[in-house]
């Protein structure tokens, strides 16, 4: 009974997220859906890349939280358009969200829409929001063993965001072991290791983002 | 319809966790669960706490994961009682997961049953186990606007354990912040800064631990 109506609840997710993906596809806007565990530094990684890109690349972004505005403060310094979805307790956003939210920006004047998901590793990976792909970030104070003890999200993500590397030097964190444990379940996704506080490696990241948009654009 | 679905199932666990409370009360087990976000480290407290008392408390872990048994793995040098839950995809434990599971501990040669739930700052806080308390772990990594973003967990918990306090110096984690969120959330609960993987601030968590263990023993 409980299983019927979950798959419901995904079958209805999964024709409203096909709906809001076919209207950005025609939109020319890419669609990023970030999930990470709570403060793994999904914020701060739009902070630095509105920063570094939002001049030449017309950014819009959906804020996900449980509750409170808090991250949404933090990124209207940008001057970009920001819509707060609060879940009230819910655990993720959901394609039926998106596709009310998506009608208040001006889709005709946008190239690239971030999701920020609610944080959490695990239910947001079930949940299609039409988005171009997943980024998944993972801070180096969670641990190597991320990607063998929550696989669904590193399966399916078309990119991985390794974050706090300045860290790095003060955790048993083991590179080559997050790695192998990533490489087993999806050997070729692109992996960026930054610091967005610090700034380093984003420039990999600013790049190759600029190659999808590219491609999506022209595809 | 989903929200009477949601209803009962949030009844059921509640009807099972009551059997279950009942059931460790009469045994003089006292139960804690254990909720964190992914790598805020649970483990490595539950580490610190079975080499600490291991040897004066009667101490057995359940092992809540999504999937492996790497946790456990972590543990078992301890040579004390340990049964894993896999929930294969599942966002949290519930009530008849952990009523299944007790059944395979000693229950008479037991003082202390500690919960370590899956790595989730949400989903777990909904659903009572029959636990004698909540814990709450928090990393300093993960900044410290946690209470503020993710209430329900703090306002529920009996304890709340700042973990990696090491990290501090390379953070931008505002201590006073964090203690004004979470007082204006659960004014009294106690808070213990810690750093399980130093050994900083540990002997307040265990002497208040002890505490509990007498009082709960002598109701």
């Amino acid at each position: 009974m409980e299983i019927r109506i979950m798959k419901n609840i995904l079958d209805r997710n999964q024709n409203k997220a096909d709906e809001v993906r076919k209207l950005l596809e025609e939109k020319k806007v890419n669609m990023i859906n970030i999930i990470s565990s709570p403060g793994a530094g999904k914020t701060t990684l739009l902070e630095r890349t509105c920063e570094a890109m939002g001049g030449k690349i017309r950014i819009g972004i959906i804020e996900g939280d449980v509750t409170t505005d808090r991250d949404a403060q933090r990124l209207k310094k940008y001057n970009i358009p920001i819509v707060v979805i609060n879940t009230e307790g819910g655990c993720h956003l959901d394609s039926h969200s998106i596709s009310k939210v998506i009608e208040m920006f001006d889709l005709d004047n946008l190239d690239l829409l971030f999701v920020e998901n609610v944080g959490n590793l695990i239910c947001p990976s079930a949940f299609d929001l039409g988005e171009s792909f997943k980024l998944a970030v993972v801070s180096t104070a969670e641990g190597d063993d991320k990607p063998a003890k929550y696989p669904r999200l590193f399966s399916e993500a078309g990119a991985v965001i390794l974050n706090k590397t300045d860290l790095l030097p003060y955790t048993n964190f083991n590179i080559e072991a997050f790695k192998a444990d990533l490489a087993a379940i999806n050997p070729r996704v692109p992996l960026f290791k930054i610091s967005a506080t610090r700034g380093d490696g984003l420039q990999g990241w600013f790049d190759w983002l600029k190659q999808q948009l590219n491609s999506f654009r022209n595809s």
